[in-house]
């Protein structure tokens, strides 16, 4: 099983415009290094945390209990002028981990309540021995001499939104959510997903927008772990020692 | 006429993997910490960064010279495992200024290059006389509501970029950019740009999408002086006073 | 037993004038990221860390195992453009125990060694049984009103200095250090020491420097926990619930 | 002259327990990165900021105008949970200049008061034809090979310490500050310091404490510049270019 949170910026619309709209530099800076201070504190204990919309992120969480969850509720409501709420869920799906999350939290109030404050809404939490996370690094081949070294920048950018795009639609359905994490790579927590339903999905993004992808998958009982399995995984083939497009490794 | 500057994190893709893929936990933070920190810098000379994909970043930088591009390129090399390199240039409408940017800087040699170094690539500078920015402040009508506090948080994050695609793929056509800002707000280096040119794009992508939009539209010598008054704009909006989906408001 | 590291930044002199001495102002927003990231990841674990010499820092690190150790090494070289290596030992004292775990480093090799880079030397872990810290925070009386609000800001610096200053001499003779933390305060870690043997320290230095103090004790198993329970000593004292000026609080 | 800014924290002290004690770690962190951020603002017009008290702080802020100084004090307020106040002045010494911003600062009430908030208190601006500041870096002789590889590292930041409190005693007569910049390293802003003056107290210490110090001295418009003037002094001292303790080196 796979555990995510959901973590949101409270009543964080309000606050961006009072008294008056706060310089938008500020609020780049407050939000990026809000993500990076959380992403620290959950990978010391093996979990992942994805950007998403900033002012609310999902991470997934498996080996990140309650007294962790709290520490660094209370850490950043230390150190920022805005605090967070965090909704917790664990599944069998990546989609249904955080759907669930979020049904806790929204429990206890909206986005913009003025009442909710540092909640920490718990639907679940992975206990050890059910501990299984699966993730895909997606990466577009060969980027840098077809695109980034030739095309204006930007347009090197829609290229990946679009691919992003793509990616997001088709996974849905699978029960995998995508991420992107820089550059042109997209990171799927994707329990559930078998290496030919991504495999199918690659080949049919190539189909239909001419832009060819790669994947590795770790699976593995944190998200640490199981990431650096799929970039190791990512490494084989680019190092030639598979022809896949989609290639696995387990934990040994 | 809007200046702009490609920065590009040299030789980015292969130090990830060497000599064994780093953890993406630190990536990401190295990433978005750089981000905040290109942005003060930036900022303090009035302009405005934009993550775009973290390994190459846009900003618009009327009134930041030559000289402050070195100092922060220095600072940059001086603090972080990774250097960057600069492209820079001006022109009429942001996706010329950008696309000058990165020619400029692909001159000089490859993103994977081993030689390339900390390059600053000048296309051209904007005089004081001459400079002006225009900026789109882009935001969905009463998100938290109708999205967030009710569905999935994956979901609504699924549908911003849905909005996020069709917003770039409608403003490119007349030479603008759209960047993610978080939440569900994009800003729009948009000089050129008529009004009823935005408000026609907002109309299509309601009817398309069912999401309803509203932008606010400032212009001035600087970027940090646009977006404040894109913020404005949009605040009248909110407040009701006006009915427009795009208002605008010049520097007095 | 309390347990010490010493985290010490490899090959960190030459470095800062290659190839031709660094910006100072890089060097301090180096140095003081660099302290805080440290502290937030040896935080996750209770730990705390003292900034020190700044290339030098010292941190109590009961429960943070040699694996965290690892991790946050690694973490620190993925990010920053130099690496550290760490001593850690166990003792009866803080004093003994900075001491071995420096002597441990130290056998790899010194400070400017070009081979030495990324060293883990242990001396020794407490295990959870024997984990104890004992620590005293340490404040000037009134320094708002007596001080800061009345003299000009570099006086009082130079007294709060002063206080350090003495506070070291006298503590080192009974294995406790002294660290200052910033304001008019002073943390002490001082497993060993009697509250008499404080309160005495407190006395001769209100003689010899005219400058009242009070101290919060707290003892527990980590330095967080330690750390908290001084602060509510030192609550107490303020609180007027005691008169003593050198006040206890155990964990329950 | 020499103008300095105190950068003080607003009613600190009674937020850090309210509404309990907070966690020291985050503390820790908080004003470190605060630190690291005016710096890195400030530095951005060539002023330099030295952490003092990291409550209250002291930074050398030729170039840095109102403007700039009111853009720094949003961008804080705009991203932590404290606002800062700051006092301003010019002066042919630092003593002098730091005492007369103090005095502006207090005049608008106290550094605990619950009214006195993000105050900007200018006693006076240097223009552009009078700026000028001096700056020595001092450095300990070798403290690698004869301390920090063989003696405890807390019984070496003893000693620096010590040397901190005789520099801080013999300069303040003279009208120059002294900090502590990490390693082994003192700043020291010296308008009005004759080379000579500073190689008698360079000379006195050695005596009185058989630590041998050296010192680079930069003389320019600017902090920025002079610290880099006075580290390559110290690198010609370092280079045997010079048998001088103290050397100078002057902008062309
Ligand atoms: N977040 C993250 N980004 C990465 C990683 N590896 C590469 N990138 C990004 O991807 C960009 C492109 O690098 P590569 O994928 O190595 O380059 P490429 O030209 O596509 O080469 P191939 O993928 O080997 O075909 C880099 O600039 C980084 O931004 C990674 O592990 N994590
Ligand atoms: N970067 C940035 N994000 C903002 C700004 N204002 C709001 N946001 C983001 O947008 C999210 C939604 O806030 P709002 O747009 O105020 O909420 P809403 O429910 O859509 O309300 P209306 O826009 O007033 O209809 C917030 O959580 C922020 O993440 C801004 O000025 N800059
Ligand atoms: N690091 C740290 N600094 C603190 C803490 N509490 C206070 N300070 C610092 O100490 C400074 C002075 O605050 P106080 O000690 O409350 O003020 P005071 O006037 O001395 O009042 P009393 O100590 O109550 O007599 C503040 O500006 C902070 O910098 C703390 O828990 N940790
Ligand atoms: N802040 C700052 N610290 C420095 C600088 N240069 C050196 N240091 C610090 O000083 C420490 C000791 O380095 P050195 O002074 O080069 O070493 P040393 O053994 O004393 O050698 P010499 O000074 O050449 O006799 C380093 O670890 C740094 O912390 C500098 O320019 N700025
Ligand atoms: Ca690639
Ligand atoms: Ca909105
Ligand atoms: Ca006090
Ligand atoms: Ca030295």
């Amino acid at each position: 099983m796979i555990q995510m949170t959901l973590i949101q910026i409270d009543n964080y619309g309000p606050w961006t415009v009072t008294p008056a709209p706060r310089a938008e530099a500020d609020l780049q800076i407050l939000q990026s290094e809000l993500y990076a201070d959380l992403q620290r504190q959950f990978a010391a204990k093996g979990g992942l945390v994805f950007f998403t919309r900033f002012d609310n992120m999902l991470a997934i969480t498996n080996n990140v209990d309650m007294e962790d969850h709290r520490r660094i509720q209370k850490s950043i409501g230390n150190r920022y002028p805005i605090t967070v709420s965090m909704g917790v869920a664990a599944a069998e799906t990546p989609y249904e981990a955080q759907r669930d999350a979020t049904a806790a939290l929204q429990n206890y109030g909206g986005a913009q309540s003025e009442e909710r404050k540092e909640v920490l809404a718990i639907d679940g939490l992975v206990n050890k021995e059910d501990s299984f996370v699966q993730i895909a690094h997606i990466d577009i081949n060969g980027i840098t001499d077809s695109l980034t070294d030739i095309i204006p920048a930007y347009d090197t950018s829609f290229i990946v939104n679009r691919v992003q795009h793509f990616l997001m639609k088709k996974l849905i359905e699978k029960g995998s959510l995508v991420f992107f994490i820089g550059g042109d790579n997209f990171m799927s927590p994707c329990n559930g997903l078998s290496p030919e339903g991504l495999l199918k999905i690659v080949e049919e993004i190539e189909d239909e927008t001419n832009i060819a992808l790669k994947a590795g998958i770790g699976k593995a009982p944190t998200a640490e772990k199981a990431a650096n399995l799929a970039d190791l995984a990512l490494e084989e083939i680019r190092g030639g020692v598979t022809y896949d497009l989609v290639h696995v490794m387990n934990k040994k």
